[in-house]
Protein backbone atom coordinates (compact mmCIF):
# COMPACT_ATOMS: atom_id res chain seq x y z
CA UNK A 1 0.00 0.00 0.00
CA UNK A 2 3.25 2.23 0.84
CA UNK A 3 5.35 0.90 -2.01
CA UNK A 4 5.34 3.60 -4.01
CA UNK A 5 5.09 6.51 -1.54
CA UNK A 6 8.49 8.52 -0.32
CA UNK A 7 8.78 10.10 3.38
CA UNK A 8 6.66 12.56 3.61
CA UNK A 9 3.87 11.74 1.07
CA UNK A 10 0.43 12.62 2.08
CA UNK A 11 -1.47 8.80 2.73
CA UNK A 12 -4.60 9.09 0.72
CA UNK A 13 -8.07 8.93 2.74
CA UNK A 14 -9.74 5.93 4.40
CA UNK A 15 -12.64 6.16 1.79
CA UNK A 16 -10.21 6.08 -1.32
CA UNK A 17 -8.11 3.21 -0.30
CA UNK A 18 -11.45 1.09 0.64
CA UNK A 19 -12.45 1.75 -2.82
CA UNK A 20 -9.15 1.62 -4.82
CA UNK A 21 -8.59 -1.83 -3.00
CA UNK A 22 -12.11 -3.09 -2.99
CA UNK A 23 -12.71 -3.42 1.00
CA UNK A 24 -14.50 -2.63 3.52
CA UNK A 25 -13.27 0.95 5.38
CA UNK A 26 -13.09 -1.12 8.63
CA UNK A 27 -10.26 -3.07 7.23
CA UNK A 28 -8.36 -0.58 5.68
CA UNK A 29 -8.88 1.66 9.29
CA UNK A 30 -7.19 -1.73 11.32
CA UNK A 31 -4.50 -1.58 8.46
CA UNK A 32 -4.04 2.37 8.99
CA UNK A 33 -3.93 1.70 12.33
CA UNK A 34 -1.15 -0.99 12.45
CA UNK A 35 1.32 1.13 10.21
CA UNK A 36 0.77 3.90 12.59
CA UNK A 37 1.55 1.88 15.73
CA UNK A 38 4.81 0.74 13.31
CA UNK A 39 5.76 3.97 12.28
CA UNK A 40 5.45 3.68 8.98
CA UNK A 41 2.61 6.71 9.06
CA UNK A 42 2.03 9.30 11.16
CA UNK A 43 -0.51 12.12 11.88
CA UNK A 44 0.39 15.75 10.44
CA UNK A 45 -1.94 18.37 10.44
CA UNK A 46 -5.17 17.08 9.41
CA UNK A 47 -3.25 14.26 7.61
CA UNK A 48 -1.31 11.40 7.40
CA UNK A 49 2.10 10.88 5.89
CA UNK A 50 4.66 8.25 5.07
CA UNK A 51 7.11 8.98 8.06
CA UNK A 52 10.75 8.54 8.16
CA UNK A 53 12.03 5.13 9.15
CA UNK A 54 12.48 4.44 12.41
CA UNK A 55 16.09 5.17 14.57
CA UNK A 56 17.71 1.37 15.44
CA UNK A 57 19.61 2.14 18.81
CA UNK A 58 22.32 -0.62 19.20
CA UNK A 59 21.38 -2.21 22.59
CA UNK A 60 25.57 -1.58 24.32
CA UNK A 61 26.97 0.44 26.48
CA UNK A 62 27.33 3.53 24.26
CA UNK A 63 24.89 6.07 24.98
CA UNK A 64 22.30 7.27 23.21
CA UNK A 65 24.20 10.47 21.56
CA UNK A 66 27.05 7.85 20.38
CA UNK A 67 23.80 5.48 19.14
CA UNK A 68 22.30 7.76 17.11
CA UNK A 69 25.23 9.31 15.69
CA UNK A 70 26.41 5.78 14.63
CA UNK A 71 23.49 5.63 11.82
CA UNK A 72 23.62 8.97 10.73
CA UNK A 73 20.84 10.82 12.94
CA UNK A 74 21.99 14.43 14.77
CA UNK A 75 21.06 13.39 18.50
CA UNK A 76 19.60 16.39 20.98
CA UNK A 77 18.11 16.31 23.94
CA UNK A 78 15.26 18.80 26.12
CA UNK A 79 15.73 19.42 30.03
CA UNK A 80 12.92 18.52 31.44
CA UNK A 81 14.16 18.08 35.37
CA UNK A 82 16.97 18.65 37.59
CA UNK A 83 15.91 17.81 41.12
CA UNK A 84 17.62 16.44 43.94
CA UNK A 85 15.95 13.95 46.76
CA UNK A 86 15.93 11.96 49.53
CA UNK A 87 16.41 7.90 47.98
CA UNK A 88 13.72 5.65 48.33
CA UNK A 89 14.45 1.95 49.44
CA UNK A 90 14.54 0.91 45.91
CA UNK A 91 16.83 3.70 44.41
CA UNK A 92 19.18 3.11 47.92
CA UNK A 93 19.59 -0.38 46.90
CA UNK A 94 19.97 -0.16 43.23
CA UNK A 95 22.92 2.74 44.03
CA UNK A 96 24.09 1.19 46.74
CA UNK A 97 23.50 4.31 49.23
CA UNK A 98 21.69 4.36 52.27
CA UNK A 99 18.20 4.94 52.27
CA UNK A 100 17.49 8.87 52.41
CA UNK A 101 20.82 9.72 50.85
CA UNK A 102 20.76 12.34 48.41
CA UNK A 103 19.99 11.33 44.67
CA UNK A 104 20.27 13.43 41.70
CA UNK A 105 17.19 12.82 39.03
CA UNK A 106 17.81 14.23 35.66
CA UNK A 107 14.44 13.88 33.35
CA UNK A 108 15.49 15.07 29.53
CA UNK A 109 13.53 14.36 26.50
CA UNK A 110 15.28 12.49 23.75
CA UNK A 111 15.54 13.81 20.18
CA UNK A 112 16.70 12.46 16.63
CA UNK A 113 16.69 15.48 14.18
CA UNK A 114 14.72 17.30 16.32
CA UNK A 115 11.63 14.56 16.36
CA UNK A 116 10.77 13.33 19.48
CA UNK A 117 12.00 9.53 20.43
CA UNK A 118 12.32 9.05 24.07
CA UNK A 119 11.74 10.32 27.98
CA UNK A 120 14.57 9.27 29.86
CA UNK A 121 15.12 10.07 33.53
CA UNK A 122 18.62 9.28 34.85
CA UNK A 123 19.09 8.55 38.91
CA UNK A 124 22.67 9.45 40.09
CA UNK A 125 23.99 9.25 44.02
CA UNK A 126 24.35 13.08 44.46
CA UNK A 127 27.39 12.40 47.06
CA UNK A 128 29.02 11.19 44.04
CA UNK A 129 27.55 13.32 41.01
CA UNK A 130 25.89 16.28 42.94
CA UNK A 131 28.35 18.47 40.94
CA UNK A 132 26.65 17.66 37.65
CA UNK A 133 23.47 19.19 38.82
CA UNK A 134 25.41 22.51 38.25
CA UNK A 135 28.53 21.95 36.14
CA UNK A 136 26.75 19.31 33.38
CA UNK A 137 24.34 21.20 30.30
CA UNK A 138 21.71 18.90 30.21
CA UNK A 139 21.71 19.41 26.16
CA UNK A 140 24.57 17.15 26.11
CA UNK A 141 25.77 13.87 26.32
CA UNK A 142 25.88 12.88 30.21
CA UNK A 143 27.88 9.76 29.68
CA UNK A 144 30.52 11.81 28.20
CA UNK A 145 30.09 14.11 31.60
CA UNK A 146 30.32 11.22 34.13
CA UNK A 147 33.71 9.53 32.09
CA UNK A 148 34.83 13.06 32.59
CA UNK A 149 35.04 13.29 36.26
CA UNK A 150 37.04 10.21 35.59
CA UNK A 151 34.65 7.06 35.92
CA UNK A 152 34.98 4.27 33.71
CA UNK A 153 31.84 2.10 32.88
CA UNK A 154 32.29 -1.28 33.24
CA UNK A 155 29.09 -3.52 32.64
CA UNK A 156 25.20 -2.85 32.75
CA UNK A 157 22.24 -4.53 32.62
CA UNK A 158 18.93 -4.15 30.75
CA UNK A 159 15.37 -4.91 30.99
CA UNK A 160 13.42 -3.99 27.98
CA UNK A 161 9.61 -4.42 27.89
CA UNK A 162 6.26 -3.20 26.80
CA UNK A 163 4.49 0.00 28.77
CA UNK A 164 2.29 2.70 27.99
CA UNK A 165 3.05 6.72 28.67
CA UNK A 166 1.11 8.45 31.29
CA UNK A 167 -0.83 11.56 30.48
CA UNK A 168 2.57 13.79 31.10
CA UNK A 169 4.70 11.16 29.50
CA UNK A 170 2.66 11.19 26.28
CA UNK A 171 2.40 14.92 26.39
CA UNK A 172 6.13 15.33 26.56
CA UNK A 173 6.42 12.65 23.93
CA UNK A 174 4.16 14.18 21.72
CA UNK A 175 2.40 10.83 21.35
CA UNK A 176 -0.80 9.31 23.06
CA UNK A 177 -1.30 7.22 25.74
CA UNK A 178 -2.24 4.78 23.63
CA UNK A 179 0.67 4.20 21.30
CA UNK A 180 2.41 1.48 22.81
CA UNK A 181 6.61 2.32 23.96
CA UNK A 182 9.42 0.63 24.74
CA UNK A 183 10.11 1.44 28.51
CA UNK A 184 13.98 0.16 29.01
CA UNK A 185 15.38 0.02 32.86
CA UNK A 186 18.73 -0.08 32.96
CA UNK A 187 21.48 -0.54 35.99
CA UNK A 188 25.13 0.53 34.93
CA UNK A 189 27.83 -0.46 37.10
CA UNK A 190 31.73 1.43 37.00
CA UNK A 191 35.05 -1.12 36.46
CA UNK A 192 35.11 -1.66 39.53
CA UNK A 193 31.79 -2.70 40.19
CA UNK A 194 30.23 -0.05 41.96
CA UNK A 195 26.31 1.30 40.76
CA UNK A 196 26.85 4.63 38.62
CA UNK A 197 23.23 5.18 37.28
CA UNK A 198 20.07 4.20 37.36
CA UNK A 199 17.75 4.55 34.28
CA UNK A 200 13.85 4.30 33.22
CA UNK A 201 13.55 5.82 29.25
CA UNK A 202 10.71 5.37 27.80
CA UNK A 203 11.02 5.39 23.83
CA UNK A 204 8.12 5.90 21.38
CA UNK A 205 7.33 2.41 19.98
CA UNK A 206 6.61 4.09 16.15
CA UNK A 207 10.01 5.92 16.37
CA UNK A 208 12.44 3.11 17.46
CA UNK A 209 13.84 -0.20 17.07
CA UNK A 210 16.50 -1.84 18.76
CA UNK A 211 19.48 -4.08 17.68
CA UNK A 212 21.66 -6.24 19.22
CA UNK A 213 24.49 -8.65 17.52
CA UNK A 214 24.58 -12.05 20.18
CA UNK A 215 27.51 -14.31 19.91
CA UNK B 1 -3.07 -0.30 44.61
CA UNK B 2 -2.11 -4.16 44.15
CA UNK B 3 0.03 -4.31 47.00
CA UNK B 4 -1.75 -6.19 49.29
CA UNK B 5 -3.33 -8.70 46.93
CA UNK B 6 -1.52 -11.90 45.43
CA UNK B 7 -1.48 -13.50 42.24
CA UNK B 8 -4.56 -14.89 41.27
CA UNK B 9 -6.81 -12.49 43.86
CA UNK B 10 -9.78 -10.58 42.19
CA UNK B 11 -9.37 -6.96 41.68
CA UNK B 12 -11.77 -4.83 42.61
CA UNK B 13 -14.67 -3.44 40.33
CA UNK B 14 -13.55 0.14 38.61
CA UNK B 15 -16.84 2.00 41.29
CA UNK B 16 -15.34 0.44 43.96
CA UNK B 17 -12.13 1.75 43.64
CA UNK B 18 -13.31 5.27 42.43
CA UNK B 19 -14.81 5.03 45.91
CA UNK B 20 -11.78 3.83 47.85
CA UNK B 21 -9.18 5.98 45.87
CA UNK B 22 -12.07 9.04 46.12
CA UNK B 23 -11.22 9.84 42.68
CA UNK B 24 -12.69 9.97 39.17
CA UNK B 25 -14.28 6.39 37.51
CA UNK B 26 -11.96 7.49 34.26
CA UNK B 27 -9.03 7.75 35.98
CA UNK B 28 -9.06 4.28 37.96
CA UNK B 29 -10.13 3.32 34.05
CA UNK B 30 -7.14 4.77 33.11
CA UNK B 31 -5.07 3.02 35.92
CA UNK B 32 -6.71 -0.58 35.37
CA UNK B 33 -5.69 -0.36 31.63
CA UNK B 34 -2.23 0.51 32.22
CA UNK B 35 -1.94 -2.13 34.70
CA UNK B 36 -3.17 -4.29 32.35
CA UNK B 37 -0.97 -3.44 29.46
CA UNK B 38 1.66 -3.44 31.95
CA UNK B 39 0.95 -7.63 33.05
CA UNK B 40 0.23 -6.51 37.07
CA UNK B 41 -3.43 -7.32 35.98
CA UNK B 42 -5.43 -9.68 33.61
CA UNK B 43 -9.56 -10.78 32.60
CA UNK B 44 -10.17 -13.81 33.81
CA UNK B 45 -13.99 -15.12 32.82
CA UNK B 46 -16.12 -11.48 33.41
CA UNK B 47 -13.61 -10.15 36.18
CA UNK B 48 -10.38 -9.01 36.69
CA UNK B 49 -7.71 -11.25 38.70
CA UNK B 50 -3.79 -9.94 39.94
CA UNK B 51 -1.16 -11.69 36.83
CA UNK B 52 1.66 -14.06 37.60
CA UNK B 53 4.84 -12.07 37.59
CA UNK B 54 5.85 -11.56 33.73
CA UNK B 55 8.41 -14.06 32.19
CA UNK B 56 11.48 -12.37 31.64
CA UNK B 57 13.99 -14.12 28.89
CA UNK B 58 17.61 -13.38 28.51
CA UNK B 59 18.54 -12.31 25.25
CA UNK B 60 20.84 -14.64 24.22
CA UNK B 61 21.85 -17.40 21.95
CA UNK B 62 19.97 -19.85 23.96
CA UNK B 63 16.89 -20.94 22.91
CA UNK B 64 13.26 -20.01 24.12
CA UNK B 65 13.35 -23.25 25.74
CA UNK B 66 16.31 -22.80 27.84
CA UNK B 67 15.81 -19.19 28.83
CA UNK B 68 11.95 -20.22 30.33
CA UNK B 69 13.46 -23.28 32.12
CA UNK B 70 16.52 -21.15 33.91
CA UNK B 71 13.86 -19.03 35.10
CA UNK B 72 11.58 -21.75 36.77
CA UNK B 73 9.37 -21.72 33.94
CA UNK B 74 8.09 -25.23 31.97
CA UNK B 75 8.47 -24.25 28.54
CA UNK B 76 5.90 -25.82 25.80
CA UNK B 77 4.61 -24.80 22.16
CA UNK B 78 1.61 -25.64 20.20
CA UNK B 79 2.48 -26.23 16.27
CA UNK B 80 0.22 -23.68 14.04
CA UNK B 81 2.20 -24.35 10.70
CA UNK B 82 4.43 -26.38 8.75
CA UNK B 83 5.12 -25.82 5.37
CA UNK B 84 7.26 -25.74 2.32
CA UNK B 85 6.86 -22.72 0.01
CA UNK B 86 9.29 -20.62 -2.26
CA UNK B 87 11.81 -18.56 -1.06
CA UNK B 88 10.81 -14.66 -1.39
CA UNK B 89 13.53 -12.45 -2.47
CA UNK B 90 13.48 -11.28 1.11
CA UNK B 91 14.08 -14.55 2.60
CA UNK B 92 16.28 -15.61 0.17
CA UNK B 93 19.04 -12.95 0.80
CA UNK B 94 18.57 -13.27 4.72
CA UNK B 95 19.17 -16.85 4.25
CA UNK B 96 21.54 -17.06 1.41
CA UNK B 97 19.78 -19.18 -1.45
CA UNK B 98 18.77 -18.93 -4.57
CA UNK B 99 15.17 -17.00 -5.21
CA UNK B 100 12.12 -19.60 -5.28
CA UNK B 101 14.38 -21.88 -3.38
CA UNK B 102 12.53 -24.10 -1.21
CA UNK B 103 11.93 -22.43 2.36
CA UNK B 104 10.71 -24.60 5.50
CA UNK B 105 8.35 -22.67 7.58
CA UNK B 106 7.64 -23.93 11.21
CA UNK B 107 4.93 -21.69 13.04
CA UNK B 108 4.41 -22.52 16.60
CA UNK B 109 3.61 -20.49 20.23
CA UNK B 110 5.03 -20.51 22.49
CA UNK B 111 4.24 -21.22 25.91
CA UNK B 112 5.37 -21.01 29.61
CA UNK B 113 3.24 -22.81 31.95
CA UNK B 114 0.19 -23.36 29.99
CA UNK B 115 -0.13 -19.63 29.14
CA UNK B 116 0.27 -18.51 25.47
CA UNK B 117 3.27 -16.19 25.58
CA UNK B 118 4.82 -15.95 21.46
CA UNK B 119 4.17 -16.75 18.41
CA UNK B 120 7.42 -17.65 16.34
CA UNK B 121 7.98 -17.91 12.61
CA UNK B 122 10.93 -20.05 11.89
CA UNK B 123 12.16 -20.08 8.29
CA UNK B 124 15.20 -22.50 7.23
CA UNK B 125 16.46 -23.54 4.05
CA UNK B 126 14.70 -26.87 2.86
CA UNK B 127 17.36 -27.69 1.02
CA UNK B 128 19.23 -28.11 4.29
CA UNK B 129 16.89 -28.97 6.77
CA UNK B 130 13.94 -30.08 4.66
CA UNK B 131 14.21 -33.21 6.99
CA UNK B 132 13.09 -31.17 9.71
CA UNK B 133 9.65 -31.52 8.20
CA UNK B 134 9.17 -34.85 9.08
CA UNK B 135 11.24 -36.17 11.70
CA UNK B 136 10.90 -32.85 14.18
CA UNK B 137 8.57 -32.64 17.01
CA UNK B 138 7.10 -29.35 16.63
CA UNK B 139 6.50 -29.19 20.45
CA UNK B 140 10.26 -29.77 21.30
CA UNK B 141 13.06 -27.56 21.59
CA UNK B 142 13.98 -26.61 17.57
CA UNK B 143 17.34 -25.34 18.70
CA UNK B 144 18.06 -28.71 20.02
CA UNK B 145 17.05 -30.64 17.33
CA UNK B 146 19.12 -27.95 14.72
CA UNK B 147 21.72 -29.00 17.18
CA UNK B 148 21.35 -32.60 16.74
CA UNK B 149 22.02 -32.51 12.49
CA UNK B 150 25.79 -31.40 13.30
CA UNK B 151 25.33 -27.26 12.90
CA UNK B 152 26.62 -25.27 15.62
CA UNK B 153 25.13 -21.91 16.24
CA UNK B 154 27.58 -19.11 15.74
CA UNK B 155 26.00 -15.66 15.82
CA UNK B 156 22.65 -13.66 15.79
CA UNK B 157 21.35 -10.48 15.04
CA UNK B 158 18.15 -9.71 16.76
CA UNK B 159 15.90 -6.63 16.05
CA UNK B 160 13.21 -5.86 18.94
CA UNK B 161 10.09 -3.37 18.31
CA UNK B 162 6.75 -2.99 19.50
CA UNK B 163 4.44 -3.88 17.09
CA UNK B 164 0.17 -4.69 17.43
CA UNK B 165 -0.84 -8.89 16.51
CA UNK B 166 -3.08 -9.30 13.21
CA UNK B 167 -6.76 -10.67 14.20
CA UNK B 168 -5.19 -14.14 13.56
CA UNK B 169 -2.27 -13.60 15.64
CA UNK B 170 -4.16 -12.10 18.37
CA UNK B 171 -6.61 -15.26 18.70
CA UNK B 172 -3.64 -17.76 18.34
CA UNK B 173 -2.22 -15.41 21.24
CA UNK B 174 -5.40 -15.26 23.25
CA UNK B 175 -4.87 -11.76 23.24
CA UNK B 176 -5.94 -9.09 21.07
CA UNK B 177 -5.49 -6.23 18.63
CA UNK B 178 -4.61 -3.28 20.73
CA UNK B 179 -2.27 -5.09 23.10
CA UNK B 180 1.52 -3.78 22.86
CA UNK B 181 3.67 -6.53 21.62
CA UNK B 182 7.20 -7.23 21.06
CA UNK B 183 8.28 -8.00 18.03
CA UNK B 184 11.59 -9.80 17.67
CA UNK B 185 13.35 -10.81 14.65
CA UNK B 186 16.40 -12.65 14.62
CA UNK B 187 19.16 -13.88 12.07
CA UNK B 188 21.41 -16.62 13.04
CA UNK B 189 24.15 -18.09 11.74
CA UNK B 190 26.43 -20.66 12.52
CA UNK B 191 29.88 -20.87 13.39
CA UNK B 192 30.60 -20.68 9.64
CA UNK B 193 28.98 -17.86 9.22
CA UNK B 194 26.31 -19.54 6.79
CA UNK B 195 22.64 -18.45 7.50
CA UNK B 196 20.75 -21.36 9.46
CA UNK B 197 17.26 -19.38 10.40
CA UNK B 198 15.04 -16.44 10.11
CA UNK B 199 13.10 -16.14 13.14
CA UNK B 200 9.91 -13.84 13.28
CA UNK B 201 8.75 -14.03 16.85
CA UNK B 202 5.32 -12.03 18.31
CA UNK B 203 5.30 -11.97 21.77
CA UNK B 204 2.69 -10.52 24.35
CA UNK B 205 3.82 -7.37 25.89
CA UNK B 206 1.67 -7.98 28.99
CA UNK B 207 3.73 -11.58 29.69
CA UNK B 208 7.48 -11.17 29.09
CA UNK B 209 9.95 -8.85 29.74
CA UNK B 210 13.95 -8.95 27.92
CA UNK B 211 17.03 -9.03 30.04
CA UNK B 212 20.58 -9.01 28.82
CA UNK B 213 24.13 -7.95 30.88
CA UNK B 214 26.18 -5.54 28.17
CA UNK B 215 29.80 -5.75 28.58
Amino acid sequence: MLADLAEGDPVPAERELAVQFGVARETVRQALHELLVAGRIERRGRGTVVSRPKLTQPLGLQSYTEGALAVGRTPGRLAVTTEVFAATTELAAGLAIPVGAPVLHLERVLLADDQRIGLESTYLSSDRFGSLATTFDPTTSLYAAIRATGVQFGSATERIETALASPREADLLESTTAMPMLLLNRRSLDSDGVPIELVRALYRGDRIAFETVLT
